[in-house]
């Protein structure tokens, strides 16, 4: 189901599915992206502070990206990143570990110069099988307020509580291009709301997560 | 050339190589990692706010990090990343740009727990074709002291700069062997330099970045 602002409140955990890290896997993202000697060498891993081999920090990311895309925080239009204010690994990823996410809403709070967004803040601790965290950070998500809720804030009213868009509100996207006419040109009339629906925009993209045990403690 | 923490100083700029993003490689990224539809189908990106087909931004993160570990930021034992406090996106990658890197160090200090390491913060921002920033990132790196000034601080000396080490110095995991060993057993002697050299250890991972427009203008 997919979720707008007003479906989110501080203090709402997320959890997600579960992904094990495949040795190939481990190996065939460090040759492409992050060709260092920990990453692809079981020898040289084990002389390194690792201590055998680890998984590249931006391969435990685009794996909690993926367990992030597949969990049940789906906001409307997608992951949307507007930031990250904390990004670590706390403890190296091994091959064979098996992750899973948890994900916290920190914050959620309604952006005065985009009356049809807000931002939540969320932190999500990637987890390992022995439940230590493998990273953790902390992202600022671009979230839709309900379609609905859209339509009657742009239209002069204020952001009720309308759950659910129905068939006949217009799909966000349209929403988004009044609002851009709008800010482009500030001193035109309210824009008139188009009748045709097409269909919903998708946004942006990125996950969100938090803090823990200082990255300083694996060196 | 390997960089110790010596060789770095706040105002340093580094800069990489250049590649260019192919659209396969995005469309592969995302079914992997962040199967969302605006990486992934071009008519639902047009409908989208990127307005058209975007790499995931940890695909934009991955190709930066390989840009960074080929570039002439080299330091020794490798990237090591201890934690990023920003990390954000301010314009989407197209299939076909061309990305490269300009990194700047922002702050060199030296660590009064770990006498042999010390922490440079870096700003790396990704910059397309177009001169445009696609990636901002400030992370702090843990950076060894050169080998030989190394000894030097757990012989009781001062951290005087010696230039490269020589080989009749300790290797770096020696070192931080003793630094362990001393750490856990704060109250015994001084521990012994081992005699025999083994190879070089090779550290953590992980790119550093900085700041420019606010995301929030993408969106």
């Amino acid at each position: 189901m997919a979720l707008y602002l007003e479906d989110f409140a501080a203090g709402q955990p997320f959890l997600s599915g579960s992904a094990t890290v495949k040795p190939e896997a481990v190996a065939r993202f460090a040759t492409e992206f992050d060709p260092q000697p920990f990453h692809l060498d079981a020898d040289a891993a084990k002389e390194s502070l690792f201590r055998g081999l680890a998984a590249s920090g931006w391969h435990t990311a685009a794996m909690t990206m993926r367990l992030l895309v597949e969990c049940e925080m789906k906001p409307a239009g997608g992951i949307i990143g507007a930031g990250f204010e904390e990004l670590r690994w706390p403890k190296p990823v091994r091959p064979g570990d098996t992750l899973r996410l948890t994900s916290e809403v920190l914050e959620v709070r309604r952006l005065s110069s985009r009356p049809t967004q807000g931002i939540i803040k969320v932190r999500t601790v990637t987890l390992n099988q022995h439940d230590e965290p493998v990273q953790i950070m902390v992202g600022n998500h671009t979230i839709a307020f309900d379609h609905a809720v859209a339509v009657r804030i742009l239209s002069g009213g204020g952001p009720k509580t309308i759950k659910r868009r129905t068939a006949s509100t217009p799909s966000l996207s349209m929403i988004l291009q009044i609002e851009l006419r709008q800010s482009e040109t500030p001193d035109s009339e309210q824009a008139t709301l188009p009748k045709a629906a097409s269909s919903p925009i998708t946004l942006c993209d990125l996950p969100g997560v938090q803090n823990s045990p200082p990255l300083a403690t694996q060196i």
